[in-house]
Order: structure tokens, then C-alpha cells, then sequence
């Protein structure tokens, strides 16, 4: 089936496709005649194939016009693989160490080709359900979130290159479209496709489909999502967007990427970090250091991104960014309190941002292998309920904390 | 000179161009023989024909790629004129009454034909200027704004339909940067642009490029007018942008238009009221009740916006509006908190508008009639001197104010 150039491919076709593509067959040396092939989307989206040869490797991912977790009955544009490939650029240009390189991409077919992220890297969830330390994780995703987050922000942009980004990316609202609803409307109302741990969680659920407060806050959380087009946002950085070894962190499938709030980024990241902690009481083995290594890895994430994305502010303070002007804010002790007020408000709004990642994980539609490979459901439900007590806190009160520290202490 | 099609009008060429134009020469009775034509702008951007015939009238506007305060040395894209006749041609749809129709529009020749507003219609600032009342103005200007806003926000709009129209109105970006930096950024540096009523002001003007805490509210404001895609907004909304007689208003110049924060409309025509208030201690007659209608005009005109737009809100509950799905917020109680929290937050955005507006008018490189008719310098100065105070604390401590009349008691 082809509507406008686009088929979906299988094994077969994908060898022909790259056979015929010069940028992916000399990835792989050219020595197309034994490909091994592995097909790995596990993801809700798109289809994933790792291409090894005797001497290279590509990753093909396509896009196809539905939500592969729902079925063809979820459409959703495969144009978003545009808006991936050109984020997933961008943020390569900006932060190389930590994105995979771009070969190839071909938009009639919504396919990308790409660097393959070699063994033993692994979805950081996967590493987290393991119980494995990742020392330079914070380090790591600091300097992807300050390095892609300022640079795209109108800190260092002009308002001329800014709106036009703005512009390009505004085609990308089907995506985001799936987000406004499946993080921020449904898990607070009845939705045919939401789901939690029945029936523990009942009463949960009842209860945030009830609770005003709660509500007032997603909205306003909503809004912003929807409004502030304040940097280009990977818009789905929880921590199977995440690949890792001990000593490399890549971050991949930027699909929902548009110009929004950089509080979403920062806050699905930790957000995602908070339910690999309350995850952690449901399994067999003891993970109390693990736990206070995940907790320390939340702090220093926040810690150190603020370092950085102060330091580059800093850097480039006389810049081409247009927000602050050197010349009207290089009094020094305003241009800390410049800072200060920026930060502590980009921190409420991560916060924010992150607990409706985490409740949306546990009475929305999308679960958490963090959560889901607890098999005893009444353990399951006690880790999820915690999860979702702290969200709840977090998002209510999010004004009211000052410091990661005192968000730590909350838990 | 011509490019790309454009050359500028004068008054004979103009008449060629009515002629073979069937749209205009029709509004003219087809009696184009005896045309009076009389320029007529007065603004700082463009060039304004009125033309006449015994039958009919139009007015013809024509955007000069630079800005006319300014001249040729200050560039300026004529596309503005498209994005004003795109939104002269939205806002005429959603408040008919009080929005001129467009006849014609001519992109190349950057040319809007309109209709001709009529005698006795006035620029609204002569009107206040001289000290006439203009008994429905509130109600006509908060029939506009509310309808206007409301209809272009996602209260109303899909994220579809917004982020389509947030991406065209992106182009108009070169306007918006004359915003940001005559409104935001030239009054708080030195700046060769800026003037005041020197000497008289030049305490004032050095205050204000050393106020630490106004600077830093006032890189709020831009960063939300730079961010926030909150609605179609007309972008210039003083009180030269409004024609009045007793029973007419109708709002003009909309080419600053384009997807902004709707506080920035609402306060610079509060803003400018307020001009015109503390203005008229200036004036040689008594002006005792005229200053009493003015603030009675502003209160009112906050009053009747906040009810014709949550009306507007209630109205369209179950619309096509997403920011708030009626399934989320049904619930009586919930409902009015939402609505309360989202008005509350608009009239803060408003008063920090309307403070900038103040603020760049008496200090930056355009003035307004309201003070400039004030002949001698040492009243002139005491009068800007109020305003200027007066915008300060409005602007600081606009958080704290929860009711229009609160604001007026600080007068």
C-alpha cells in the first residue's frame, strides 16, 4: 500500500531500500549481502530496525501513520518523523557527545537512518529496573538539557530566528495533540484508554478525577504546554528515551520535539527518576542504596543543570539572545537576581511538568516497566499509590519549594 | 521604484490604480471623474488615503517599506500590511461593529482598501485630548476585546486551529521586534531614539534605566510577549487605534497583530487611558468630572471584559475550546475557580502591560498627543512625572492587585 510515496517496509523491502540508498549502504561498508536485521520498536510509535554488516551498522526507524500500541484505529501523522530527524539534528549540532548522528533521512518514507547505538548500551529504564548505577547519568543529561534547551531559547536566539523555528515547528501539533491529551486531559477524566492497577487504585483514580485543586494546576500546566513557545523541547525525555552505559548516555526518539516549555523536558526526566524510585520497594532485592542513588541522581540532575544552563547564560551574555539585553541587565547584582528569577520559575515548572508525567504513568493510558514488573498487583498498586501521594504534593505545591533539597525532603 | 511589484502610490497613481481595481472603484459608484482624495497619516508607518466620490467612499492604506516616524534609515517590511489585513479581516468577522470591512487587499502593492470610517468619527486620543465623553466606549472597546481575544484563544480554538494560525502569524515577526525594543527594551537603556521632556525628566528617565526591580518585571512582560501564544492580539491597541463618535468605536491598525498574550491588548488601552488621565492636570479648563469619566471608562472597561468574556467562556463551555474540556471542569465550584484563576492572572499580565505602555510613552521614542499638547515643559513634566509614578507601581506591584478598584484607589 503507497499513498504519496510512503510504504511501510518489512525486512525484504528495507534491504532493497538501503541497497539503493548511498548514505546508508556506505554506513555499512557496503557489504549489503549478509545483513543481519533485527526488528526492536518496542516503543508505542514507529518501527525500529538495527542494521549490522561485517563492518558497520545503521539504525532505520519509520514512522507510520498510527499509534502502534493502539493499532490503526489511533491515526497520527508519520510527519512527525520530520520533526524528529530535524530535532534529532539540532540537538546532535548542540550537544554531540549525548545524541546519535543523523545518515539519512528520507521524509516521503518517514524514515530515518541513523547512528545505532551500539551494546552494552541499554534503555536506561531497563537499567533502573535492574538496580544498575550510572554514575555520569546526571552529568550526562544536565549538559543534553542545558546545552539543547538554552540554545534554542530566546536567551541566545534572536526573535527573527526564534519565531521562525517557532513557525516550523507548530506543524507538528498532531504529536503534541497526543500529549495534551494523554497527559493532561485524560487521567482526569473517564477515558476508554485509561488504566491502573484494579482494584487497588480505584480510589485513586476517582479521587484525581475529583480533585479541584489537582485539576487547576493541570489546566494552567496545560496552557503553558499549549502556549509558551519558550525553546525547542525533546518533548518526551522520560527514561526509555534514554540509552546508557557507564559511561555514555545518548538521548534518542525526539518525535514529539516542538517549541515549548522547558519545564516538560527537565520534569519528564526527573519525573520519570521519581517513579524509578517508588518502583523500587516492589522488588525482591534490597534497594535501599539504589534508592538514595536514584534520589542523589535527581538532585545533581536539577543541580547541575542549573550550573550549566546558568554558565552558558553567562557565556553568552552579551550574545545574539534577545530576552535580556547586556546592556540593560549588566549590573551584576541584577543579573543574578535576572538569573535567580529565572531559574526558580523554570524549577516550579518542572516540577509541575513532572508530576503530570508520573500520574499520567499510573492512571493514564502508557504504564511504566518501572511499575508493571512488579507482579504482585497489591505490591504494585502500594508503590504506584506513593508515587501518585508525592505527585499530587508536587504539583499542588510545587511554589513552595525552593531547592531540589527541600523536593527531596518531601519524599 | 518598483519591487517585486510594489511602488509607492501618490495621489495621481492612486487614482489609476482605484480605476482598475473593480473592488474599490465599485465602492465608489464607478464615479471616478471627480475623486476627492486627501492623505491622511498621521500614524508613524504608513500612507493613509481618504477618497471620496459623489457616491461612495474608501479608504485606501499603503505600508512603505520603513518606518515614517523614523524614514528610510529605520526599515520596515511592508508585509506587516498583510498580517493587518489578515486580522482586520478576523476581527471584522468576529465583532462586525466595531471593525471596518475590508474591501481589497493587494499583497504585492502591500494595499488594504476599507471602508472610509466617516465624519464625525475621531481618533479617540483627540477625543480625550479635548475632554469629550464617550458614553459606550467601555462597553464598545470590551465587546471587542473580549469577542477578539476570546474566539482566537484555545478557550475556543482547537490546538489544530491555533498552532495553524500561531505559525502564519510568526512571520510578521519584523513588527513584533519593534515592540520588543521600543517598548521593552529603549526606555530601560540609553538610546538614541529616546526622549523625554528635558531637563525637567531627565532624573526620571536615568531612574528608570537604574531600577533594578522594574527591569526585571519589565523582562518578564517581553519575555511573554516573545513566548506566549495566548491569542490573536492587535498589538497596538492605544487610543489612536480606535475612531469614535457617541455611538460608534471602531478599532483600526491592527498590523502589529500576531498570536501574543491577550494583556498586552488590554493594557495598552488602559494604559493609554491612563495617559490621558493624568494628562489633562496639563489642560487649561477644568477638567475635574472629565478626569472622573476617564477612570470610570477604565474601571468599566476591565468590569464589562471580564463579564463578556467568561460569559463568552460559559457560553462556548462545551465548544471546541481544549485549553479547558468541559468533561474535566464541569463541576459548579471547579468551574468558577477555573475561571477565577484565569482572569485574575489576565489582569495582572494586563497591568504590567499597561505600565510598559506608559512607561515607553513618556520616556522612549514615541509620544503621545495626550502630553505633547501640553505646551509649557515644566507642567508637561509634572504630568508625565505622575505617570510614570504611577506606571512603576503598577507594573512592581501589579500582583497585588485583585480588583480594577483597587488599582484606582492607587491613583
Amino acid at each position: 500500500m503507497t499513498t504519496d510515496g510512503f510504504r511501510v517496509l518489512g525486512e525484504k523491502s528495507l534491504i532493497e531500500y538501503i541497497k539503493s540508498t548511498p548514505s546508508l549502504a556506505s554506513k555499512l561498508g557496503n557489504e549489503l549481502n549478509n545483513l543481519k536485521i533485527k526488528e526492536v520498536g518496542d516503543g508505542n510509535l514507529n518501527f525500529v530496525y538495527i542494521v549490522i554488516s561485517p563492518s558497520g551498522s545503521v539504525v532505520i526507524k519509520q514512522a507510520v501513520p498510527y499509534v502502534r500500541l493502539i493499532g490503526e484505529s489511533w491515526p497520527l501523522a508519520k510527519e512527525r518523523s520530520y520533526f524528529e530527524a530535524t530535532a534529532l539534528k539540532r540537538q546532535h549540532e548542540l550537544c554531540p557527545k549525548h545524541v546519535p548522528e543523523v545518515y539519512h533521512f528520507d521524509r516521503s518514507m518517514s524514515l530515518i537512518g541513523m547512528r545505532y547505538i551500539e551494546p552494552p548500551h541499554i534503555i536506561l529504564r531497563k537499567g533502573l529496573v535492574s538496580g544498575v548505577k550510572y554514575p555520569l547519568l546526571a552529568e550526562h543529561m544536565s549538559e543534553f538539557m542545558a546545552n539543547t534547551l538554552f540554545y534554542t531559547s530566546l536567551l541566545y536566539l534572536t526573535t527573527t530566528q526564534h519565531k521562525s523555528a517557532v513557525a516550523e515547528f507548530c506543524a507538528n501539533v498532531e504529536i503534541c495533540r497526543l500529549t495534551e491529551q494523554v497527559v493532561f486531559s485524560d487521567p482526569y477524566k473517564i477515558s476508554e484508554h485509561n488504566r491502573w492497577t484494579s482494584p487497588y487504585l480505584d480510589g485513586d483514580a476517582e479521587a484525581i478525577r475529583n480533585d479541584k485543586e489537582l485539576k487547576i494546576e493541570v489546566a494552567e500546566l496545560k496552557s503553558m504546554f499549549c502556549e509558551r513557545t519558550q525553546a525547542l523541547i525533546h518533548g518526551d525525555l522520560h527514561t526509555s528515551s534514554v540509552m546508557v552505559t557507564q559511561d555514555s548516555t545518548q538521548v534518542i526518539d525526539p518525535e514529539f520535539s516542538f517549541y515549548g516549555p522547558m519545564g516538560f523536558d527537565i520534569g519528564a526526566f526527573i519525573g520519570n527518576l521519581f517513579l524509578a524510585y517508588f518502583a523500587q520497594d516492589g522488588y525482591a532485592d534490597d534497594r535501599k542504596t539504589y534508592k538514595e542513588w536514584i534520589i542523589n541522581t535527581i538532585s545533581d540532575t536539577w543541580n547541575l543543570f542549573h550550573k550549566k544552563f546558568t554558565s552558558l547564560w553567562d557565556k553568552h551574555k552579551d550574545g545574539p539572545g534577545e530576552a535580556y539585553l547586556h546592556e540593560i541587565y549588566k549590573d551584576a547584582e541584577l543579573w543574578e537576581l535576572v538569573k535567580q528569577k529565572y531559574m526558580i520559575s523554570l524549577f516550579h515548572d518542572s516540577l509541575g511538568f513532572a508530576a503530570a508525567k508520573m500520574i499520567r504513568r499510573i492512571v493514564g493510558v502508557a504504564h511504566v516497566e518501572d511499575f508493571e514488573s512488579i507482579v504482585e498487583p497489591a505490591k504494585r498498586a502500594d508503590c504506584e499509590r506513593h508515587a501518585l501521594d508525592f505527585a499530587k504534593t508536587l504539583m499542588k505545591k510545587r511554589r513552595n519549594f525552593d531547592s531540589i533539597t527541600d523536593v527531596i525532603s518531601a519524599v
